[in-house]
């Protein structure tokens, strides 16, 4: 029998899972990311885990049909991260490194939000469709394009960055990549928040919103569930902001299902009918319109992305 | 040796191409499209006309390594065509009906601003890569989208449909799709004719579109070229608006080259360096930006990229 390891590396832990060749997860388990050194020791401890966890579970390394990596940041297609501040990488292949570690096993690499993409594709919310976008709804906004069963990652590394489709020219705070009106200073977790903060203050309108103490997102999604008035205008902007770029990525590379995820997808059928609905509106050019759905791997996306990238043609 | 036939579907022309290999075209015509009887006749007298020239250039049937069809309309991946409006068709599998009519040659059929992509990519300004999204600039916005020399033709048929990105959601005019707001509006020719035509209407600025009749896209390109600042400030917004979009597909399929054609792009150097600097502008997140480079092929594109469809893994 052939395994198939994926292994999600992010700044505070690294996840890992064995697979089987039809999606079933045999093994998982989980490292601290060690970020010393400017994080030279995540890979060799990686190597040591992998090999100590299949020496439990009675594999061999011969077995080992390849590992999957799914990286914070931008990877180019040959495996390459010029730079990757959550991890302290400058200029490393990461893909050589690991499989050198591990006797030359068949190692592949992609950016992590990719690599969702690839596992909700796989065995979550995309199932049965190889043309998934995935959307994280997070600190920030991220995406993942599969297309044909392939994930694009960009000449650059740029593929899937939706987060950063600027939305409105007239913004004055700035994103984090250093633009002023970018789609994740609106339609994330961070987003949502600062928007009803600004609600808040532009309007007396009453509001279950102005005794919460230390507000986020949920504490304004659930709000907005329970029928205030302000807290569904606040989502439902967020949500027609975001649903323009998603009828931007259907006219792009025209995917089957768009799989929402990331912690404001916690606020479940609401959200993501809410998204259909405004989406559709969006797209005028077909009658058909591409399904929304919700993500169902959890934090075990980028473990089951991974590990299918091993199984990619 | 093997030939490969591009046959490129217009709605007043067919116009077809003979290939080798290697690119060159070695021979080119092309017949008059026939609409009546709701373009029934249109595939018939197609397979009738390469019959003709294929025995004029001494070639064999049997020497076609296949024949690539660009429609002008929604193509499924399966080579299905729902509804084409400038040919009359509905419900037809035009790959299926020219291989019966050619002896069960291969037939492939793509959208034909993806085949055009395609062909600019093979032969044309996009020479040399294999990630290339091509915008076409003419009565309307087109676009096709390849990604690892793959068309991204989309599961409903809208993948590079771009021309109707919305972009304004304030706009009052209807667009041909019948939203408001869409890309097309502002940067195809006849969107640079209405946004100056506004423009004369709303100020009473000096500007020597004035004393133009009937305005064309032409004249207003060659007013901002020889300094006309009206005209120029009338270029820069149409083209600003289409470097955001420019700015969301690098962060979607992130490819390698930007190729402008249509009529629009013959305003040259002018027109490719003034997209190239917002584009650029536009795209915070990466150090490295894409290339903007003009279509070289002019109306050849489509029989080139119809013919490499059939080279296509």
């Amino acid at each position: 029998m052939k395994v198939y390891i994926g292994v999600d590396v992010g700044g505070t832990a690294v996840k890992m899972g064995m697979f089987a060749y039809n999606g079933d997860l045999l093994h998982k388990w989980s490292i601290t990311t060690n970020q010393e050194s400017n994080g030279d020791y995540i890979l060799p401890d990686v190597a040591i885990s992998i090999r100590e966890e299949l020496k439990e579970k009675d594999f061999t390394l011969s077995q080992v049909a390849g590992v999957g990596l799914g990286i914070p940041g931008p990877v180019m297609p040959d495996g390459f991260v010029a730079v990757c501040v959550n991890l302290g990488w400058k200029n490393v292949n990461p893909t050589n490194v690991l499989s050198k570690l591990l006797d030359g096993v068949t190692v592949k690499a992609g950016n992590d939000a990719n690599v969702a993409a690839l596992g909700e594709m796989w065995q979550g919310g995309g199932k049965g469709s190889e043309n998934v976008t995935m959307v994280t709804l997070g600190t920030g906004v991220g995406g993942g394009i599969i297309v044909d069963g392939q994930m694009v990652a960009g000449v650059h590394g740029m593929g899937g960055e939706i987060g950063h489709f600027l939305v409105n020219t007239q913004e004055t705070a700035t994103c984090n990549c250093g633009n002023k009106g970018c789609l994740e200073q609106y339609s994330s977790a961070t987003g949502i928040v600062r928007t009803a903060k600004k609600a808040l203050t532009d309007s007396d309108h009453a509001t279950i919103l102005r005794e919460v103490e230390n507000l986020t997102a949920k504490d304004v999604l659930d709000a907005a569930k329970s029928g205030d008035q302000l807290a569904y205008d606040v989502v439902s902007r967020s949500m027609k902001t975001l649903a323009v770029v998603l009828s931007y990525i259907s006219m792009t590379v025209d995917p089957e299902v768009f799989v929402i995820g990331g912690g404001v997808s916690y606020a479940g059928e609401f959200l993501r009918s809410m998204i259909e609905e405004y989406l559709n509106g969006y797209i005028y050019i077909s009658p058909q319109k591409p399904k929304v759905v919700l993500a169902s791997l959890g934090n075990d996306a980028g473990i089951y992305g991974a590990a299918r990238m091993i199984m990619e043609k």
